[in-house]
């Protein structure tokens, strides 16, 4: 193993996903995973697929000298402590949106402002999909939001083949599982009230609209709904283009965006269960699957993606992320392949 | 009791819905039930609801005098059995496609084309919200479908406030439950297959675009998606009138539109876990949950709507219009308020 | 309206059951509801199927005067109110534990003991079909346990016909819903750790094994596990009579014993989907399904029952027994069928 | 890679969980999967999970020469197939019922007889942690049944503790996925009809009770329910030893028996979420876990066991007898943790 790691929040739903990818990581050594409120419990008290790990939650306020540091503490969290995790870790990989924009009134706008503004120039937005170079040697990591990371890679083709410029309006219908709203969680996120749901959390006024105007140069008219599964975020993009599109252009698109990454499948129609995107086809994997149809009637292209928010969507974009920051090969540790078939995941 | 009532097609889950609705109708009295595959078995041993009825499946060869028959038949039948539905009973109601259009190329476009398009004319559409005096005195009724129903309950405001003219682009996301697939079903609908899904299975083209654009004089950008319910449909319609929208304004659309309908409810944020229309808060009722939600940031209003599919969506709707039809008090019968918590109905 | 009612603890699963069909009864006029944490919020607020319902919350400190006062408050609450309680109303119906067993020792060993034991030997216990006699004119009752429900009613009819003497080894193995925990809940109950279990809760030392030894007179090896539904009991009770048993006898005994239950249905093999009790069968509704089959092979009788707990398993009980005590036609507003399909209601 | 490995029956589910697992490892390479059904269509075609695999379905007439084959077709394919896959492999691994039996008459009993009677002496039961030692160079192996092997796991300590003799009644009450049922299935098995179930669907007379008399040399009362998930087996089962047993005894037999098992995990009690075995904690997984609670009330022992029932119940298990038949260090290939959280795997 060539690097020591730590996972700060190891006892939320993120951070224990980060503790089973890292311990399982031929590349790192998981030396230590804090928790507030878990203090001295085991590891597998808290996650149960992690029982076999011989490893306690300490508390935050010691942390180990490590090589790579993440952060799974809820926004807000990283921006006070970002000095004690620098001095801590060489590498710091932070899964909150406290790194992600480029500029403080974003954060004004957005969330509680930023206490912590000139570092936001200095951190790289991890998805790598979007652009791998800038990560190879980043310190400061800011892993991207789930729905913003699905929301962008369904739409990314279309602006790479000029399909669309950014003026364009573009619906964003998100459909997201329960564990977005993290551990915890108050009367809405009990048993009895959120099984079988279709639940507009957020009709407006989400905060990963600003991500994707970032990160993609387009303002979508965004709107997530909550659904009965745990693990997952589809999003459906609608986008109406200037001019006629073909399904072959869509294709070459697709094909031409995503031929080389090894965490992005384009699934768009056929036969079979699975013609589109889904998130259940990718629960508990790294990948992303992304997809369209063509509209013809409405002059509408239906972009479609699907990852499990957990993974692509969080621990396992940081630790991709991370890969490619310390020059490990980029897939290493993130090979899991999904469960067919799987209910809801 | 005031009529007699069969239903055709009994045995298949909109069927079973107008069996349970008849035979607690203090106006109806159930006369028959047909089913071609379950000819003679009990209509308990299909509908585990319906035990306590003492009624046999007949095949549908014999069709009793009655004074209303409702049609649960696959899209097609009914327009091959009209003559022989009329000749039994003076009231029809056919929960099919088959005459919900006005126009017989509708049919050639969306269908397999009609067979009897002279009716066409003749026959009423059953979206009591939509104008109920037509219904009155009918004796050719075709419910509505259920992603038409609503859509148009969610946007039927925008238009009488003239907030909507028809020329707008509007995007219509609905997430519906695994009986609108009906029984049996091929692999896609098994269970291991279905559960936990969010999939996109009419990401274009989807047929209800037809009624929309018939009866709200409206055509939007539709796709379906099948999410893990039994029961239920949610129409998330994204919209982008010309000018600008206020809250109160909205409010004032919905209330003017609504106020007297026995069967829908404005719900638009407030507090509590159900803020806004929920398919679950209102399965196994007729009522239609109707919102909105203003988006200043995208000029976009977010029109919002949950019905049972099985209900207000098709065989509750049903009753309704007989109901109006033949001069009963018109929420006779639907008085079932629905229950909570439930899981996913 | 005959009687007027008030509920104590409405804003909870059982207090909103409870107002459901009382709103919707013919012979009672809802008065009151009260909440401690939900004054003045109107009844839609929490439980919105009745947001049709003119009625706000008030306190409990202030109880109006009314002829049947439901206590759907917590264990120990209604043996420190019950005073007041019937000062306010002539009749009154606990739904919880308080008044249920008839010795004080039981209270001991069972929950925290009792501050009225006097008051143990004129409450009466409300299963009607183990006597419906005491129930009439009754003015303290005490709705049955949902699990104690469910199991009671599997076995009954062993003991009416002899095939169960009390002295026999009997396992009873129940699978219940989330809605059994109440609302609000901890960390177990959210949605991403209570979705897709089967969880052994209770896998010994139940509560309601008391219930059943003094109502049923058998000591039961009991073990509950959470399973994923919302509403609904399902008791499988594992039974080894002394000697051989017929299926015919068991049919006979079933029959004997439910032939005249208004709310008990037999369902033993057969045919169909639905071949033994199940819960989905009865969510929404006042009916237990009850069912057995036979193994000759371990000289086995596997007796089953099905409930919604929220209904024959408490609230619907509380109203059918207080029907009885008032002498109102025991259905009365208990005669929803239930739904077909339904999910996980 | 040291072994060439196929997979007859490769497009159902337990075969598609074999292709999952062989292809990621690192001692197999995948040379074939057939299919009847599916011949030349892609394997991702079917197994959403599997779209990154290039492998085609070719037809089951034609063999490839491969080390070690294994058969995921129904029961009673193998029994006709055997002398072919045997001229195709060295070793082959069956995963149905067809060689798990020692005695041709006990076919007779369960199932349709056997064709082969004279191989059941030669093939050998693949559950390793009922001695792995015949399984070394073994060249039939007969993966076991899932609930037996959750049965088996939940009691074998009781019985190496001699605290069960085998002459105890034992009462077996299972709960299972939807996946037990296989791909495709009829109307019970439609997402409608199947889910939020608690459906006795083997009440009495399930096969595995023959496996788990022959393996555990117990005679139990065995019960199967079906559940709403789609993996996962969960095995409660209730034992009355003959004389007292202590917490202490339980522990020290649990542990005893398993403490060596890389697949086994003993919870029993203690704080948090997870206190007993549950199947969603070990989906996708090869573990089991196991544990017991002591009712001193009942005198019995409630011993429970959760496996994924197509990981450690079915293909899991094959891979891991194949392993330890090979050579090759029992738990390669099988290293996934499982996801927390998940919902209904």
């Amino acid at each position: 193993m060539s690097y020591t790691a730590s996972v700060v929040g190891g006892s939320g739903f993120t951070g224990g996903e980060l503790l089973r990818l890292l311990a399982g990581h031929p590349e790192f050594e998981l030396e230590q995973a804090t928790s507030r409120s878990k203090t001295r419990k085991t590891v597998g008290h808290v996650h149960p697929n992690l029982r076999g790990l011989d490893l306690r939650f300490s508390s935050p306020e010691d942390l180990a000298d490590v090589d790579v540091l993440f952060s799974a503490a809820p926004h807000g969290v990283a921006m006070g402590e970002i000095d004690r995790y620098r001095e801590a870790a060489e590498t710091v990989v932070d899964l909150s949106a406290d790194f992600r924009l480029s500029e403080e009134t974003q954060y004004e706008t957005w969330y509680d402002g930023h206490t912590r503004p000139e570092l936001l120039a200095e951190s790289v937005y991890a998805l790598p999909e979007l652009g791998r170079e800038r990560l190879a040697g980043a310190d400061l990591v800011a892993a991207g939001g789930c729905n913003a990371t699905a929301t962008i890679l369904g739409l990314l083709p279309l602006f790479e083949a000029d399909l669309l410029s950014g003026d364009e309006r573009v619906v964003v219908d998100v459909k997201v599982g329960s564990s977005e709203g993290g551990a915890g969680g108050a009367d809405a996120a009990s048993h009895p009230e959120r099984s079988g749901v279709v639940r507009p959390y957020a009709p407006t006024g989400h905060r990963h609209e600003a991500e994707i105007a970032e990160f993609l140069g387009l303002d979508v008219a965004f709107t997530a709904h909550a659904v009965d599964m745990t693990r997952g975020a589809a999003a459906t993009c609608h986008v109406f283009p200037d001019g006629p599109v073909s399904t072959s252009a869509l294709w070459g698109a697709y094909r031409d965006t995503y031929a080389e990454e090894p965490f992005v499948e384009t699934v768009a129609g056929g036969g079979g269960v699975y013609r589109y995107p889904e998130p259940k086809a990718v629960a508990g994997t790294n990948r992303a699957e992304v997809g369209f149809e063509l509209d013809p009637g409405s002059e509408r292209v239906v972009a479609l993606a699907a990852i499990d928010n957990m993974m692509k969507g969080s621990a396992g974009q940081a630790v991709h992320a991370a890969n490619i920051a310390l020059g490990i090969e980029e897939t290493t540790g993130l090979d899991f392949a999904g469960l067919h078939p799987v209910g809801a995941p």
